[in-house]
Parts: C-alpha cells; structure tokens; sequence
C-alpha cells in the first residue's frame, strides 16, 4: 500500500480529468467511522467529514471496528470462502436472519427465499431474471390452456357439433374463408397462430417509475431512467416504461396501452368463438421506495397503492429496491413499510456487505418463488462463506438492543434534516429544496445557469455546478458530499451513523459557506481562486 | 462463526436436495492450501483434496498465507474501501501492472485501458456495453454521412445536375414514382429512410463459439450457450449467433447471413445512384481460448485466425475472455497466446481477487477505447482499494522469480495430464477423452445411457452422473471434483498450484476407483450402498 506512487491513468482517465476540473481528484490515505483521511503538504492526515458514505454502504462508518475485527476472524480461522455446491450454512443463517427481520416489519410469517450475489446491480438482474422465468412459466401455461381449447374444438368441428361462425372469423382478423367445417376450422385456428406467434415473440416490459436507478448492468441500466446512462445500451435489452411519481393514474394508463391478448377459442352453443386471454407482457414493476440516484424522491403512498393494486390485478410481480434504503438507513430495516409498500421481491446490497464485503441479496416471497431457478442460475463469487458471515454481524449489530440503531439513524436523520431546513431559511435563493428520511437526504440548490458570474452560469449551464459545489466544500471545508448522476443540482447525504453532532455542525457551517459565495456570486472563490468578485 | 447451527432452507434449497441427492451436501469447515476441510461424526477435521478450486478462483490455494496475510494489514490499515469518485491510485496501479504483463505477452506496448467490476459476469456485461457504444458511435458517424450525402444529392437536383433514374427506385425497393425531379428525389429518399429505420431498430447480435460460458446475468446468459441456463431469460436481451468451434468456415457464413446495409445515395454522372453501406449488426465475438463449463476445449488455432480475420473485415471487436483461463491456470498469464487470439478486448476475474477479494475487469485496447464510457458506467463496488491491492499482491505472487508460478502451473498440469492419461489407458471403455492445458483439464467419461445397472442408467439418462461420479470420490476418496456445468459427463479440473504429487496419486486412486465401479457396473457401491452388485 503505497498511496504516493505514481499513477499511469489506465483506470478511467477521463473520469480523473472531469474530477480534478472541480478539485475532487483527492486521494485518501485512511477511513474511520464518519471521516476519510487525506494527506496534506507536509504528509500530517487531514479528516474529510464524509456525507457520501460509499453511496450508502457503510451505514456503520468506514472500517467499523466490530467488522473488521470479525472480518479478520474469519480470515486467521481459515474459513471456506470458496465451497460452491457444498452446504451452504453461512447463506441459510443469512437468509433465516433477513426473514426473521422481514416477518418484523411486514407483521406476518410469509417466508422469502434468498438469492445472493455479489453488488447491487446483480441483486436486480437475479430479480429480474427470476420474474422472468416467473412470466415465461404464465406464458407456457397459457398456450398450453390454449392447445388443448383448439384440441377440443377440432374434435367438436370433427364430430359435426360446432362449426366456425364468419364473426369468428372476424373477431381473429382472419380473411381467407374456405368451405367445409375442417378447412374453415384449420383457416380459423392458422389465422389464431400467426396472431398469437407475433404477440408471444414480443419482448417483455418493465414498469418504474420517472427517476428510478436500478444500477449500470445490461439489463438493469434498462431500469435507470437517467437517459445518458440508458439511452446507449437500449438495444441490449428489454425495455421499460417510466410513470411520473406524481401521476398514479397513469400506472393503469400504461398498462392499458401496452396490453397485449392471445386469441383463444371456446364452443358456444354450437359455435367456435374466438376469445382474448391476456398475455403477461409485463416482467415487473421495479422500485425504490425513497429514489436515491434519481434525487432523494420518496414514494407517495398512493402510487405505491396503485402500483400494488394494478400489478395485483395483472399478476405482475412487485420488486422494491431497498439496496439504497434499506439497511436501516431510513431508521428503520426497510424504508419501503413508511409508504405502505409490500414487495414481492426485495433486493438489498450496499451497507449489507458492513462497508467491507460486497455481497447482495434477491428476498423473493414464497408465494411468488419458482425453484426451478436455482438449477439455472448461480455466480461463482456469490453465497461465500465470508461475505455471508460479515452480513450476518451487520444484522447482528443493526438488531442489537431492540435496534437502537435504527433509531439512531432515525434521530440522527431528524437533526440533520433540521440543520438542512436552517441553512434554506437562511438562503432560500440558493438552497431550493431538502427532503428525505432518516440518514438519506437531499438539499436541491436553486438553478444558476442565469448566474451573473460567468464561471457559474457556464457550470450550471453544463451541470457541472453540483460538482463544483461538492469541489467547493471538500477544498474549504473538508466535508465530503456529491451530487447525484440523475440530479445534478440534488446533493445527497447518506452519512453514517456515526455521524456526530460536531460533524452536523461542520456541514451547517460548510453548506453556509457555499450558499454565500453562489448568493454573492463570487465566481472566482466559488472556483478556488481566492476571495474576490468575477 | 457456528457451522453446526441449524439450517432452515432458505437459501436455494431445492439446489441443496440436488446436492443431497448425489452426496454432495457437505459442511467445510476450514480452507487451506489445496484442501477443504469437513468434520467426521467424531469433530475431528477430514481434509479434502480441493480440484474445484471456487470454479478456478483459488489458482494460489485457498486461504493463501501471504494474500491472507496482506489483507488482514490492509483492514488493520483502515485502508478506505470506499472512497468512489476520487484519486483511485490503486486501480490504477493495478491497471498499470495488468498492463506491464499484456505487453510482454504480446510483444508490444500497445496499452489496454481498465474498467474494473466485481465479479466476472459484470466484467463480460461492461466488455459487451462498452463494445456497444462503440456500435452505437459507428453508427452514428455512418447515419451522419449518409445524411450528408443525402443534402449533398438533393442540392444537386434541385439545381438541375441531377436526377433519380428508375433503377435508383428499383435498387431502393420504392414503387411509387411521381412526377418531377424534386418529388422523384424526396419519394426515393422516403424509400431509403423507411429501409433504413427498419434496419436501425434491429438489435444488435453477438457471436460466440458453441459451448461458450460468459456468465448469468441478463445480458451474458445471452452468450451463454447451454440452453437451460440461456433460453429462459432470451426474451430479455439480445442474441447470440453460436459458432461450432470445429466449423472456422461458418464463421463468415454466419456474417453473411446476418449482414445488413443502409441505403446511401451517390450521385454519378448527374443520376442519383442507391449504394448499399455496411451496417455494423454485429456488437462483439466473445470467445473463452480454452472453454472451462463447455467442457474443456480449446479454441483451434485456425477457428482464432478465422475470428480474427472476419472480426478485422467487418469491424467487430475480439472479446477474449479469459475469466477462467487466465491468471497463469493454464502455465502462462494469458491462455489466448497459445491459440494465437489477441483480444481487443479480455476480461479477467476468478483469481484475480486471490481468493480472498471479488474483483474484476475487462481491458480495452486503446485504439477501441471510448473515453466515453467512463462517464456512464460505474458501480458502488467496483475498483475499491481493498480489491484493488490484493489484486496487485496476486500478480506480485504471480509474477514473482520471473514467472516461477506460471512454470510451476505448467509442469503440474503436465504431470496431472499424464495421470490422468495412464487412468484412461487402463479404463478405455470407461474414460472417454482427458484434455485441456496447465491447471486446467477435463476427464470426459463415456455416457453410460446403456449400462446394465439401473440405478447407473437412470442417473446417466438424467444427466446426472457426472454428479454421482464427484459424490463417489468425494465420499470414497475425500476428493472434491465436479462435472461442467454444459458438459455434464466431463469432470473439470482446476487445482491450485500447492496440488502436491501426493495429491495427484490420491486423485489417481480415486480416479482408478469410481472406473472400476463403473466398468463393473457396480450400482449400489457406485451410490454408497456398500460393496455388492446392483
């Protein structure tokens, strides 16, 4: 470990480049508790007070030492790390934990089996791929149904008891009508075929909400509405329909549009009449019940309503992203139950992995499980011994004393939440908005790209100000904070629970600070380049 | 750490009554070296020699003293873990020494740029989403021109120095042709965009060897070629267009077929001329140089020129994946070099995180390279220190007294083979085919769908024994080993290399043993039921 040696730039050197333009290209030496440590001129640690908190994964604090002394445990005992297809006690005991929490929150005993792998991202693509299987299992069952309703109509037309109506004709959008039942039926039944081969060779869709972040993979990125992020991989992957989080109504809305029917046929008095059965087109609705990436947006109850009472009458499976929230991040185990959600799935990662060992989780509830699944998917890195184990002491400790840590992040949540409100009443032309729960938080700033200093208004203009702002507080006051990807005017604050009412104070002082020098428009300070007009 | 406690079954129990079923649900306790380490009835430790090895993972042995060693100082350290979006040194580092080792492999400094994941399915899905931008970018330039090309033509016609013949519209496809030069020129042009649009909603396609494996999340299952793991979920992403290894020939073939083109227009000798521009369908060719799951194959050195050749002629780029072949398994740091493959693109994994840590990569060549990429892809997890160093210890350990490990690789492969060899040569009607190259080998045994023993045809109808095999060593001789997943009869091989020559004798007697139950059609000693036959 040798911070100082010499850097050759192969590992994204473009990224390094837009950092060092808004002085965030630190590099740091140590992390503890809330703070990272950097090496100042003459080599003495200087302590960053860190708001960012691995976007959320280390609830605990950097380095906590009941994890890394428990971590290191592990390593002096020699503990199986790689035992695939073996007994996979550390990942049961996981499980049983993470349900013995889940039937907590959710107040009954329904039983969720647990998928593991390795970050976030792959926690939505196990799900997804899970719900998948899920739908293309309906699908069979259907055309299976459908086989066999053909099947016994065949024989009625064979045995001169039914016969094919011209209207059925009409109702399948079938146009060559020959003579003689059996050819009638055959035309009938084609004209079915083609139109349900069209539907069934459709792919699927994904319903989130406007601003969800579902992470970077193939098929996830498909779920992340920020556009730069998806707009470039769309052809790699099924496709998703964004609703606002404000318009509920429109969830049914979507729905209807993209409905799509399979042609089925039943013998009515005699008569062979064509039917619509609904083909699942949906795979399922993806969300996080407080959007962290997308800008700190929590769930209205009544979309989170909605999204349960449409996808329950269409048999679409509801995952919930928790691997921001949950955790106890929100101050409580999931933040998904303050709105009045109840996920089918749940995915969890970030702080499950205590800030040490990356590890994620797909909860999938028993009535929606389909084992076939474990037979066909698998990660050689996942359901290791040493990241299920650090897992299981995260829940150890998140548990511990009726969970006073949950309520720990709760009350911590509410000072800084307080600290927030002041500094907009203080700078309500700067600050426009802060919201959020528990120790995930956003301060929106106001849009400057009509700033009179140039070297603002250029920033805003090319939504850079947020990072610029972000440069501004590291370099003058050693507070650590980002804005998100998705809202580049939002930071986010996702400190630990360490976090200490001095480091409340340090960020009260550090956010006044800023919002003086964008207030006066002090161009040249807002850049470091000492205190003076633009 | 309690591997007694109870286990309630929440984590991929049907998986677990599958192992059960064939012998394999055991608890290890401890990890070290090339061994597992169980309990017998008594508490006392029972190792078991290791040829798993994490599914290639564990190159230097599970727990290596010296990887183990550094990352408990890292954690004594406080080293920051997560630290995103700042100077990431270490990756760098760690980038620069990858590199340092590509350029001797190739002979040249070529340099190859670094986007780091966690485990080696997100590094394929990275590999494949940076390949796609770089489609998307050609595209885009193509789209441009023919644009461009398009005013260009148009200017001249409306100036009356040019005109569209009836060809133009026949080479279009365009029926309808009214009057005029400008209606004539706008009709041919509503022609070319109508084909042109169609063509651009296509989805791109990969290529890929058959008995390709890339990994299990949405997009990689899709160049996955085992169709239980793939079909499923093919409704999710784009496809596949799978190549014998043995058939170089339908290499271009398979290009032909799939060959697309956008209408562009010239104009030549005053007439507006429809040409035909190539449309770059193709995202990547993805291909293992020895393929672990398919079965232990290697790539033919002349399918690899046929890759390259077809690859270079149509501007696809070469993504070698050497996620379980690298690393020095198969005697040197890369196994494409011995196929004669370079990659414009290798992802590396497995033993890249020394067992210990879960980290990845994909290498971009810098001509391929798009910076780009850099500002839309990341992940929370991804090119942490603590990953980072450890990987920079296992090239250390790797590259140490000039390659030692690398020889050392080598000659134990070559003796393993040669055992391996001697147990075929007494057991011909038994063991079908040993190959593969270093630490990386393959025991195909004969299908025994016809044996006499029930209970040894059923498990081979059902694609089980190859299971049952690993379940007789592994109880009758404490030896670990299991078939590929896609090639359920070959047993895979992938030591460390502390494998001792003790350890290959014990694998030889093992060996020996489950083919003389075999050839004798032992049932019930085959499934454990004690010396007597079925």
């Amino acid at each position: 470990m040798n911070p100082g040696a010499p850097e050759t730039g192969l590992a994204e050197p473009h990224l390094a480049e837009v950092l060092t333009t808004v002085s965030l290209d630190v590099e740091y030496v140590r992390a503890a508790g809330n703070h990272l440590f950097r090496l100042d001129d003459n080599g003495r640690e200087v302590p960053v007070l860190d708001f960012v908190g691995g976007f959320g994964s280390v609830l605990l604090g950097h380095n906590d030492p009941e994890i890394v002394t428990y971590a290191r445990k592990l390593l002096d005992n020699q503990l199986p790390i790689h035992a695939q297809f073996s007994r996979a006690s550390h990942a049961n005991r996981l499980a049983a934990a993470l349900n013995e929490i889940l039937q907590r929150e959710h107040g009954d005993d329904e039983r969720y089996f647990a998928i593991f792998a390795n970050s976030g991202a792959e926690a939505i693509e196990a799900a997804i791929k899970h719900a998948e299987l899920g739908r293309t299992l309906r699908v069979a069952a259907l055309t299976g149904e459908i086989e066999a309703n053909v099947e016994a109509a065949r024989a009625l037309v064979r045995a001169g008891q039914a016969v094919v109506a011209d209207s059925a004709f009409d109702r399948a959008g079938v146009r060559e009508r020959p003579q003689g039942p059996g050819a009638r039926f055959d035309a009938l039944v084609a004209g079915i075929e083609r139109h349900n081969a069209r539907r069934l060779s459709a792919p699927p869709l994904f319903l989130a909400p406007e601003g969800a972040f579902h992470g970077k993979l193939m098929g996830s990125v498909q779920l992340t509405h920020n556009e730069a992020f998806r707009v470039p991989f769309r052809a790699l992957a099924a496709q998703t329909r964004f609703i606002p989080l404000g318009q509920p109504e429109a969830i049914q809305k979507t729905v209807d549009a993209e409905r799509g029917v399979l042609y089925d046929v039943v013998v009515v008095d005699g008569a062979v009449t064509v039917v619509d059965r609904d083909f699942p087109v949906f795979c399922a609705f993806v969300l996080e019940p407080l959007q962290g990436e997308g800008g700190i947006h929590e769930v209205p109850p009544e979309f989170a309503r909605e999204v349960r009472r449409v996808c329950d009458a269409i048999g679409c499976p509801v995952v919930v992203d928790e691997i921001q929230s949950g955790m106890g991040r929100t101050g409580s185990f999931l933040a998904a139950p303050a709105v009045g959600l109840r996920g089918d799935y749940y995915t969890l990662a970030k702080s499950l992995g205590g800030g040490v060992a990356k590890t994620s989780v797909a909860l999938i509830r028993e009535s929606h499980y389909h084992k076939e699944f474990e037979l066909v998917h698998s990660s050689t890195f996942a359901k290791d011994g040493f990241s299920s184990l650090v897992a299981l002491k995260v829940l150890e400790l998140l548990e511990a004393d009726g969970g006073a840590l949950y309520r720990r992040a709760g009350e911590l949540g509410r000072k800084l939440l307080a600290a927030l409100e002041a500094v907009r009443a203080e700078f309500p032309d700067v600050i426009k908005d802060v919201r959020g729960r528990g120790l995930m938080l956003g301060v929106e700033f106001h849009d400057r790209s009509d700033a009179g200093a140039p070297a603002i208004r250029d920033l805003a203009r090319s939504g850079f100000l947020g990072y610029a702002v972000a440069g501004y507080l590291l370099r003058e006051h050693s507070v650590r904070l980002f804005p998100t990807g998705s809202a580049v005017n939002t930071l986010r604050l996702e400190p630990s629970v360490r976090l200490t009412d001095d480091g409340i104070e340090q960020l009260r002082t550090a956010l006044r600070g800023v919002c003086s020098v964008l207030r006066d428009e002090d161009g040249q300070r807002f850049l470091g380049g000492g205190p003076a007009t633009s």
